[in-house]
């Protein structure tokens, strides 16, 4: 499917300002990938995609996981966890993207795994720091994300299990570690 | 041993300030354990001998974890987590202690587990708790501890994790599954 045509169906899915935030992360994912010896184009195909199923109704979402053999127990947390698979089970399923490179950059765009690949780093780093974000401790991403993609991700990922700590909410443990994977990266 | 031998052999293993915690997590030890219809004299034994290596050489305490097929993944986190199994394994093997309950909280008093026990929480949370402490949050676990055992080990274990996140240091997966649980325990 040809870019526009792509462009027009995420544009769909959404309300206005979500739409706004894809910009965002589009922009920022190319600008990450140039920074850092990513693939822009791919950068720009996995944000475009990335958001895809995040206004479906949770049922719809939770469907998509329960019939496609995509990890179960994200069923028993957050929901804000399950547009990420939901997204790239439609990304290959309806759009027929087959790089396996942008699937596993739109799937673990929201939890992290251990050993991301530089394409997971930059489409999940621009999702946290886009210019349209704002929350405690988004400056300190930016600035850090001028330097290194681990250590922005790290801040990234603290603002939030400190969220989650705040809302009394349990931790997805892929985020745990994913971030321990990250500062060992930074250490070694 | 007798209690009071057992007394005199801990203390030799510390300094002063850290046999006053060890007597303060005793206290509270049995305090809750009355409140929360544990076992007095388990939970008094058991604190008795929580700290029993904290202050030993680490390369001690590693070697212990290293040659008795104590979790092996203990060595790639916190030095903080090593005295709690090493200290398991000197109760049963120096002491002669057997009752798996004892152990059991003595070897997860620091990083939890799924499914504590009773006895298991109680001793936890007397270490963060007993009337030595003082760090940000130690009222607030206190107050908890009024009323639930669960609840005030959940702020525990955050204020453990943003201990964690400030210093920049790894979590260990352990203690987000204890706190999981704990939540779930809560909810339902």
């Amino acid at each position: 499917m040809k870019r526009e045509k792509l462009i027009a169906a995420v544009k769909e899915q959404m309300p206005e300002r979500r739409w706004l935030h894809t910009l965002g992360v589009m922009e920022t994912s190319v600008m990450l990938a140039e920074r850092f010896g990513g693939d822009p184009v791919k950068a720009d195909l996995a944000a475009i995609l990335h958001d895809y199923c995040k206004y479906w109704p949770v049922q719809e979402q939770a469907k998509i996981i329960r019939e496609n053999g995509l990890p179960q127990d994200l069923l028993d947390f957050d929901k804000e966890l399950w547009h990420s698979h939901a997204g790239a089970f439609i990304a290959q399923s309806q759009f027929g993207i087959q790089d396996e490179e942008i699937l596993d950059a739109i799937r673990y765009h929201t939890s992290g795994r251990e050993r991301m690949t530089l394409l997971d780093k930059i489409v999940c780093l621009a999702d946290y720091m886009e210019p349209g974000r704002e929350f405690p401790g988004v400056e300190l991403i930016r600035e850090e994300a001028k330097i290194s993609l681990e250590k922005a991700l790290v801040v990234g990922f603290d603002s939030t299990i400190r969220f989650l700590i705040e809302k009394g909410k349990r931790i997805y443990p892929l985020t745990i570690l994913t971030r321990n994977d990250l500062i060992q990266q930074i250490n070694t």
